[in-house]
């Protein structure tokens, strides 16, 4: 298909989309169960499960959020599988509303030792701040007046941290708003899932795949029950990807490069594939960076050549896996 | 997970949130084959069924107006099994969108004899009229100039009966909206089976579960045939949620509990499951009341606990039943 | 069910109710990928995939326009079978939706020869122009100030023909926009694909069952790789429907026109089915008008009779035959 470049288009802006879906997010907080808190410098902070109950709804719309305006998630029920509750992602631009917007990559921290707070930040501010070498490769900026972030978090952010933030945007602090989401909250399980696309997108970048030659693409997971710590829960968010995402990928350029995504692409093919996350994570002393990066991405990979029509495929789901790691099987 | 109660968090007010809803299902009558009649006093009446057609999209609107505007209301073709389109349901506040809303508890009933009219209200307007038990247990009361009860019949109300319905919910009769769906129209047979996490909840209730232990949750059954007579019609909607309804619900409170609920929740645990329910029906000579309460729910039930993260089953899916309810298998 | 017939129904205008959707998928054209550009004589030209990439989320939202705003399209991955991601529709009026709106009946030229420009025009300007001996019998007329056709066509239509176009749909030429899906794009694939339920309709129609008794209805069917040839993408899309589509139609009227639907309805009851449509289109030497017009149909159909409650079915899922059309089964 003769396209031109990603980048060779109007690029949509990430916080401008996503604005109407952040300031709905506050007028129902109620509805959602959510806490909106105004800090003394007029930051908003909302509070998605730390001190109130929020829900799978409210974390549907926060990955909205995440996704820079620009893709849709689902809750269905999908009945096949022991798990039926799944979450389906597809947007009008995976890389910017994935990687731009929503990828989990701007560390955020403040203070030292025990009382040190430390968050990923995720969402539309990212690209504004445009802290990551990402954004380089990606071509894209954005500008905006109001801005949100997402941190997955199941504490609040120091004052000072929310104004940093707020200064690394280049907005005041009344026009930021901090979405905090602990991964053991329904909202946080949600929209830890709802990346299951994001984590194709981000693999395919370590690989080494050109991202302007993904086209498009869409994805699904399914939903794990909420864990009581955080580092269950982080484990079962995970490996609902590792062992239950599926996504397909359309892609521009030359089989060869698509072939071999298809193959490296699903988490099968990672040494560390194979054992609930948990396990891993503790069998290499809890040291994240010891784990294979390339582990996180779906189980089930379809890469689709728009220039040949024909489809790759890799992976496959695992669904005794899953059961080992949401506690629970038939 | 260390939540607040859901008593203490600001209530939403199911009849504002739905009232956008009522006013766009009337605006699009004509799309959804509706009828809309004003009577003398000012009450608007919309015919779902009744002498017009209506149709599912219709029934999917109605459904997410008896949710109180706190639910989503899907219509898929799933693809798997003999009946392939299936009815999903969320929502931001199950107890309160499910119970205080969409239970179809309101009692209305006007007139003696052969031309006496019975109906069962359901929707936000119950809120407002408080004439059930439930709302003391639920603690929620809403207030509203405008409102909007659902009435399953294949009748128009008596005026004198609607009347009284809008001084029950305390506003003016042109603030009053009553949807008519016949239990056998398109409509009707959505808005039901959209009940399948509803039930769920209610028989949790009748099981003595604590309802603000219940913090979420989500439910999907498949859509039967419309059926030619009432009663055919009553059984197919049931059967379709208690042989093929499957909800998960996410819970506070201690895992004996939990299990417990998994266990005597499906419809399985009833002494009258086995038969269509029309079977039943016509066993116990058409008397209601002696039916088992306790058989309606669903088929499949997942309890998932937040404070322990396991999550107990009950019941399977009997498309067996569902092929001998709906009449044609494959 | 008594229903008052279709016709008698006050109509819904489908320019009016899809106005709205043109509207805005013309302001996120960046977002969605799409070129927008205005003719000299004022009317808009929207590019969803011949110099830019448009995508899956334009073909959605594509989708709904050609069905008038009656509709709604999800894409889904569903995660059963080789191919996950489906096209699921419905509509709150199939025959207005599907054969007055969606189906591509307006046969477009300007000029002669080899730059001679043909395409078939979809959506709701089809109701303006009433070009189709089909509107005398659906016994729908709209009428509005600004309209939308969908050409699916790789090419822009030369202006002559734009101007015509608005002439015969009675609108001044900057109230018309035109979208131009080619077949092998990701936002045509879509398109097409969302026919699932306008061709079972079609082809009820071909074989004289009555349109007025189709009540409602709803399908879905697998979303093919794009291909990177006219003939194969035509081939896929059709394939996707012919070998995957699944269809439940409702309709009022008798037993035997119900039963005879669902056995003749799906599309292995075409002498032309069982191979991939670019095979049967080859073996005709690529003419059109020698394939059995009755093979333009889904694969599995359900046939609901409103009258009786019961149901017939017809037809079967192919996956084998999916797989060798859409090129890279499991």
């Amino acid at each position: 298909m003769s396209v031109q470049p990603l980048q060779s288009q109007p690029a949509p802006s990430v916080n401008a989309l996503s604005a109407p879906l952040v300031e709905s997010l506050v007028a129902d907080a109620a509805a959602l169960r959510l806490g909106v808190r105004r800090l003394a410098d007029g930051a908003t902070l909302v509070d998605a499960g730390i001190r109130v109950p929020g829900g799978l709804e409210a974390g549907r719309r926060i990955a909205e959020i995440c996704l820079g305006g620009l893709g849709r998630v689902s809750l269905l029920s999908d009945g096949a599988g022991d798990w039926p509750l799944g979450v389906h992602v597809h947007t009008a631009q995976p890389v910017l509303a994935c990687l731009a917007s929503q990828y989990a990559g701007w560390s955020l921290a403040h203070g030292e030792g025990r009382g040190a707070f430390h968050a990923l930040g995720s969402g539309p501010g990212r690209a504004l701040a445009r802290k990551e070498p990402l954004f380089a490769e990606l071509g894209y900026a954005d500008a905006a007046e109001r801005t949100c972030l997402v941190l997955e978090t199941d504490r609040e952010p120091p004052p000072e941290l929310v104004a940093r933030i707020a200064r690394d945007c280049g907005v005041a602090p009344g026009g930021l708003t901090l979405i905090l989401t602990p991964t053991r909250s329904l909202a946080g399980t949600v929209q830890v899932v709802a990346r299951v696309l994001e984590v194709a997108l981000h693999k395919a970048h370590e690989l080494g795949f050109p991202l302007p030659a993904v086209v498009d693409g869409a994805g699904a997971a399914p939903l794990p029950p909420p864990a009581p710590d955080f580092l269950t829960a982080m484990g079962r968010t995970n490996d609902a990807i590792l062992f239950g995402g599926r996504v397909q990928l359309y892609v521009d350029g030359d089989e060869e490069a698509a072939g071999e995504l298809a193959e490296r692409l699903p988490s099968s093919a990672s040494r560390d594939y194979g054992r609930p996350f948990a396990e891993v994570f503790r069998d290499y002393d809890h040291d994240f960076f010891r784990i294979d990066p390339l582990l996180f991405s779906p189980a089930q990979v379809l890469v689709s050549v728009l220039a040949s029509g024909r489809t790759h495929r890799g992976g496959a789901l695992a669904p005794e896996l899953l059961a080992a790691s949401f506690g629970g099987g038939a």
